[in-house]
């Protein structure tokens, strides 16, 4: 038997999910808190390692528990013990099979651009600050053209260490034409590294008119990572939910 | 000439607006990034002194100008100087006449509620966490007969100074109901001290049930603050915006 748990954070003062030497990680302060729960170390293994200051609504964490324990306990207990900025919100059993970062049969994103002209201290946290006006009608006919199984080479990080690169889109969506609130909602089988990032920092070029939304298929098909705009910043972006079953 | 500034902030580490001696407030860095553009001291007057932990989205505030400043520095020079969770969002040249808070014409409050039987550390800044689940109907029902003009002494706070305790609701309408987020929005011409915080604290003890959706409206008429709920938490509540003009 092992156990899956949906985890949100608030990735603001964390070094991203994994354990690192400098600083505090999200998985370290979860393990700490399984550990207490469990009564002995608990190792975990995450759907997807969030970077530093990347935030989750739905990370799914699976683990085998070293020992029997209520399963209200995996959440409400857990959740006692964890800093504020980070909370199971829920805690389920699953085979032994299961391993929340191999099951996973796709992810969904969400980055959220503030357009509005000044700094919103109430979306500092958790939103890109573009004061500049952007063209979102553009944007939205640049993000359709990553639709699909495409290999994304030129929007993959230097330090990616993924065998393949081809990733299959399964929707990639621009929402707030109208408003000073822009979000990008993007789903695939799986990502890249910095890949939601390296495709937001191109879209927001695309907004600029400093490319044209047409050349954002050229650069894909280039899979050259220098002809991509560059990486977004980290705390616009949300691991909103992964999914399980059928690809 | 006079000028208006709309303010935003996130009131998590201020003791309220106004300049207190026990810490940090909202109106303390706003006047003193006021005086560095301006080069002298500024005194501000505000639309409405928001409680310690409070957040505005619209907050308006009103000063003599002790010199004469491009109108665009009272925006992008003073957010530059001001520290991350405060922000002129805009500014505009006013008759001499206007002062924030006695030309007022009405207010609008946000109160966020998260009922997701968990905590949400990604809401945890800006949202009541109430765990148990409210009954969103019988809370509309209630709050329904808030609207009009009434004397809310049964919602006010001990330390309130106001001279009248009538007021004049416009609107009070509660959305959410199928999802697990639910949101206050309430329009006034003015309010009473803690009256938002209390007519919520009162909402969810019928959410509850605690007490009858009817009873509200026999609470408001005994004027009693007794018989009102307890005093929702500062976090939660948001002051949207302010209005001029006819009343």
């Amino acid at each position: 038997m092992k156990l899956k748990l949906t985890v949100e954070y608030d990735g603001t003062r964390y070094v991203g999910w994994q354990v690192q030497q400098n600083g505090p990680s999200v998985q370290a302060a979860l393990e700490a808190a399984l550990a207490r729960i469990a009564g002995a170390p608990v190792d975990t293994i995450a759907a997807g390692r969030t970077d530093a200051g990347v935030h989750a609504a739905g990370q799914v964490v699976s683990f085998t528990p070293p020992r029997e324990v209520p399963l209200k306990a995996w959440r409400l207990g857990v959740n006692s013990i964890l800093p504020d900025d980070v909370a199971v919100v829920a805690a389920e059993e699953v085979d032994d099979a299961f391993d929340a970062r191999r099951s996973a049969s796709g992810k969904r994103y969400r980055y959220r651009l503030w357009n509005g002209g000044t700094r919103s201290p109430l979306r500092a946290r958790t939103a890109w600050e573009v004061f500049r006006p952007l063209d979102v009608g553009a944007m939205r006919e640049a993000s359709a053209q990553l639709v699909g199984a495409h290999d994304f080479s030129a929007f993959r990080a230097a330090g990616c260490d993924a065998r393949t690169t081809v990733r299959k889109v399964r929707a990639c969506a621009l929402s707030g034409a109208s408003g000073d609130e822009i979000i990008l909602e993007i789903e695939a089988t799986a990502f890249l590294r910095h890949m939601v990032r390296n495709v937001v920092g191109t879209l927001v070029e695309v907004g600029h008119g400093k490319r044209s939304a047409g050349s954002v298929g050229d650069v894909l098909r280039s899979r050259d990572r220098a002809l991509a705009g560059p990486t977004a910043p980290p705390h616009g972006l949300c691991l909103v939910e992964v999914s399980y079953g059928r690809r």
